[in-house]
C-alpha cells in the first residue's frame, strides 16, 4: 500500500526504512529537506492516491497538533490520520473529533521500540473505530515484530497511546526495581561480583527479560558504570501514567516512587532535604552542613 | 559424584530427580520415610565415600539449624555442607564458622526455579571459598539451565543467600511494576482488551519478560482475575531486602512500596485507615463509615 | 464594610455568622431560600453600594464557574469577586481574566478551618493585586483567628489556592504519620496503652500539634477505633497537590504515599494484588485465595 | 529522693540540672571528669543509700551495654537501673532479664525533648513492672513538662523505648510532610511569600504544630535556607521503627520514604539512577551525563 509519513527523525527514518522493506510505498514529509522525499504537506497529499493514509510522526503537543491542523485543510473525506507519536492520549480525542468533522478517520499508535526497532521490529499500540484501523493494518503489519505478538488493537480512539503510556509506566518501575539490587549488591562487601550475579540471572530466574540483558550489556561496557552520573530524564508518559492513576483513584506506589527517584537525581541539592536540615537543627541542635 | 541430599520436599525432591538425570547418586533423606531413601541422618552419612557433600534443603530458621547441628556432629573434616534453602544471608557466616570449628567447608546456595525448575534448570547463586565451591560444582552445573547463564559464583559465604534475596526484591517490585499498570488499563473504558495488550508486549517492547509471559498465562486462564482475591503472601526475603537495604543506607523505594502492598493486602481493615477517617471527622465533620 | 456572599451552607452560614459578629453587614444568597438573605444573585447585586465585594463560597467546578458568569454579568467595573471556595488553582488566572476583561477584579482566597472556625476563626490565604485584596482585607481580618497569625496575602491570582492546595497535601502527610505510628504501637504487645502515649505526646515531644490533640479526642470517643471502617475519602487537593508537583518536578514521596492509602482504602478487593497472586501462583504454585 | 545518674553529655547534664532544681539529689558520673560528681561507677554506687536508683545516660549499644554489666556487679537487690538511652527496645527484655538474675529492676525509658528539655520539660515514655516504675516516679515528675501531659507508663519493659522510637518515626514523616510542602511552594512562580505563608499556618490551620513554629523559626534565620545543604543524617529510631513495621507486617509508606529521602540526601551521586541511566541509554539511545 502507499503510505504518507510526517517526520523522518530517528524513529520516522528508521519506520518508513522498514516499512519500504515490506514492500510498501512511502513518500516521506520532513522539515529538514536532506530527509524529505517531498517539499511539503501539500505535495504528500497530492502524492498519494485517494483513500489516503498520512501517519504523523513528530514531537508531542504543538508539532502534532499543527500537523493534524493542516492535514485537516489538505486531506478528503475518507482519507485517514494516523497519530504515531507520543501525544497524551487526552488529545487523541480531540484530533479524532476534529478530523471527523470533516470526514477523515485517526487511529493513535503508540510505538515501543527506539534504536532496536529498523531491525527487530517496533511494538505497536493501536486504538479507533475497526475500520479504520484496517486500512492502516499492512503499515502496522510491516512495522511489528516478526513473531506473534507486538502489535494490538488496543480499544477506542486513545487506548494505544494509553496502552504505551501505561507500557512506559511499567518500564519506570521494572528499571527501577533492578536499578535498587543493583545499588544494593554493589554496596555490600561480601558480594564480591555483581556484575557476573546479573549475567546469571538471563536464564532460570523468575527476573530474567530484556531490561536485564540490557543492563548486563551496559555492566560490560563499564562494570560499575563509574563513567556516569547518576541523573535521569524523564519523558513525559511516566508523568502522564501517574496522573491518570490519580484520576481514577488507582494507588501506583512502585512507579511513582520511580518517577520522583528521577525528579530526585536531577536536583544540584535537595530544597527539602535542606527543611529537614534546618528542622533537626532547630530541635536537637543537630549539626547541619553548609553550602561551601 | 555422590550428594547427600537433606530435604525432600517440592523443592528437595525434583532437584534430586534433575541431579541423578545428570547421571550423579544422590542418596536423599526426609523425615517422611515415603520420600527418602535412607531413614536418618548417620544412614546418610554411613552411605557416602568421604569427602562427602552434604546438600541441606530444610525449611530456613529452626530446621535449617538444628540439621546443620547434627551434620557437625556426623561429618569428617574436609567434608562440605551446602545450605541451599532459603537461609538469611546472616546466619551463614555463623553455620561456616560452626563447621569450620571441627573442620567441615560450608557453601550457601540460593536456589530459584520453583515449579519450572526439574525442567528447565534451577537459577543458582552461591558462596563460599573457591575450594569448597569446586567439590560442589558438579552438582551446580547438574542443577543449573542449560544454557551459557544460570549459575554464578556470588562471593563470600552469605553472599549466594544475599544475592538470591536481592533476586526476590527485585522481582517484588516487577510483579509489583505489572500489577500496577494492569489495574490502570483495566480501570479505564477507552481501553477495550488489557489481555491482549499484555499478549502483544511479549515482543518488541522494553518491558518483555518471563515474568510477562507468566502475566499472560494467568489472563487467558481468568481474563480478569475475577476468580481470585487480591491477597499476596510474601515469603521473608522481600523483608530481607528492605532489612538489608536499611542497614547499609540505601534508599529502595520501588521495592518497599511492593512489600507494604502485600502487608496491606491481607489486612481484613487498615488500622491506620481508621485514624485517618477518626482525624478527618475531628477536624473536618466528615462522614465516617461505621463497622457493620 | 458590606459583603455579598454567595454560598451559605456549612462553610459560608458561619461565615456569615462570624463576619457579623466583627460587625460588618453580610447580604448572604444560597439557592435554599431559607438560608438566604435575598432571592437572587441579581437582588445581591443591587442590594450593595458599590464598589462591591462579592464573596463566592460553592462548590469548585461547574457550580463556582457559572456563579463567576453570572456575576461578570451583574457586577460594575471596580468590583470584586473573592472566590472562597476549594477551586483548583489553574482555575483563578482564567477567572480573573475573564472578569478583567470586564473591569472586575478578582482575589483568590483558600480557607481552613472546618467546623471549628466559627469560634476560633478561619485561616486564610489569598492570592491577588495588593490593590484588590486591600478592599478586602477587612472580611480577611473579621474571618481569621484573634492572634498575629492565621491570614496571608500568599502572592499573585491562583496563589492563594496553591497554598491552600499544599497546606492540604501536608494535611494528608501528617495525618499518616500519626495513623502508621498508631496501628504500630497498637500492634505491639509490650505496649500496653496507646491510647495514653498519644495524649502523653501532647507536651514536650517533637511531635506535639492540633491534628495530635484531635487523634486523642478521637481515642476517648473509641479507644481502639473498633466503630469505624479505615476508609478515608480524598477531596481534590490532594490529587492537585500531587499533579503539581509532577508539574514542577518536585519529588513528593510522602504525601503521594498518603493519598494512595486512601485511594487503597476504599477499595473492596485490590485489583492489582489479584495480579500479585496470580503471579505468584504461576511460578511458584503459591496457593491463592478464591474468591468466596 | 536520691537518683545516681550515669552520662552527662548534653542530655544528661541538662537533665541533672532539671532533677536537682526540683529538689533531689543527683550523684552524677562522667567518663570526663571536669563534668563528674565522683569518680567511678563504684563511688557513684556508694554514695547511694540504698535501695538505689541509676538513671544510665549513655550511646546506645556498647556504651550503654558495658555500664549495665558494670552496675550489674556493683548495685544490690532491690535497687533499680533505669535506660534512658536511645536503645533500641529488643536490648530492654536482654537487660531486664541479666539484672533480674541479681534481684535488681529494671524500667526503659525514652526520653524527648533536645536542647529544649531543661526549661521546657522532657517528654518521658517508660515500660516496666509498676512497682519498679513507681520507686523512679519523682524523678520522672521532676523531668517531664509541667503540665497535664509528657509523661506515659507505655506497658512492659521495652514499650519505653519501642513509644519513643515510634514518636521518632512519625517525626519523620511529619518533617517530611513540611518539607515537601515548602519545596513545592518555593518552585511555584505565582507565590510570592513562602514564609509568610508557613508563618501564617501558626494559627486556625489543620497543620499547625511545633514543628511548624520551628520551620518558621529557621525561615526567619534564612529565608530560603540558602546557607544549608540538604543532607540529613539519621539517628537510628527511624531505621528500627521500618524494621518494627516489617516485623509486625504493618504497612508504614509515609514514614519509610522520609527515611530513605534522608539516605538519597546523603548520597554523592546515586548508584540506582546511574542503573536508569545506562539502561535508558542501551534502550534508546538516551544521552547520559558523564561524570566530570
Amino acid at each position: 500500500m502507499e503510505l504518507g509519513l510526517v517526520g523522518l527523525g530517528k524513529m520516522g527514518g528508521n519506520m518508513r526504512e522498514r516499512i519500504r522493506r515490506a514492500g510498501h510505498t512511502v513518500i516521506g514529509y520532513d522539515r529538514n529537506p536532506d530527509l524529505a522525499d517531498v517539499h511539503s504537506l501539500q505535495e504528500l497529499v497530492d502524492s498519494l492516491q485517494g483513500p489516503r493514509v498520512v501517519w504523523v510522526m513528530v514531537p508531542a503537543g504543538a508539532a502534532t497538533q499543527s500537523t493534524i491542523d493542516e492535514l485537516g485543510e489538505l486531506l478528503s473525506p475518507g482519507d485517514i490520520v494516523v497519530d504515531g507519536g507520543n501525544s497524551r492520549w487526552t488529545d487523541d480525542e480531540k484530533h479524532a473529533e476534529e478530523l471527523a468533522a470533516k470526514g477523515i478517520g485517526f487511529v493513535d499508535c503508540g510505538v515501543s521500540g527506539g534504536v532496536w526497532g529498523l531491525e527487530n521490529g517496533y511494538a505497536l499500540m493501536y486504538g479507533g473505530d475497526a475500520e479504520n484501523v484496517a486500512k492502516v493494518q499492512p503499515v502496522f503489519d510491516a512495522l511489528k515484530p516478526e513473531g506473534d505478538f507486538g502489535s494490538v488493537h488496543a480499544g477506542k480512539v486513545g487506548a494505544g497511546h494509553f496502552a504505551k503510556m501505561v507500557h512506559n509506566g511499567i518500564e519506570y518501575a521494572m528499571m527501577q526495581a533492578y536499578a535498587e539490587g543493583w545499588e544494593l549488591l554493589e554496596k555490600v562487601e561480601s558480594v564480591t561480583d555483581v556484575r557476573e550475579i546479573f549475567r546469571s540471572w538471563q536464564e532460570g530466574t523468575v527476573i530474567r527479560s530484556w531490561l536485564l540483558d540490557l543492563a548486563v550489556n551496559a555492566l560490560d561496557e563499564d562494570e560499575h558504570l563509574d563513567k556516569l552520573r547518576g541523573f535521569a530524564a524523564d519523558s513525559g508518559e511516566g508523568r502522564w501514567t501517574v496522573e491518570a492513576a490519580i484520576d481514577n483513584a488507582v494507588p501506583l506506589p512502585a512507579i511513582t516512587a520511580s518517577l520522583f527517584a528521577r525528579f530526585s537525581s536531577r536536583q544540584e541539592d535537595s530544597p527539602q532535604m535542606k527543611m529537614i536540615a534546618a528542622l533537626r537543627n532547630q530541635f536537637g541542635g543537630h549539626a547541619v552542613e553548609s553550602k561551601k
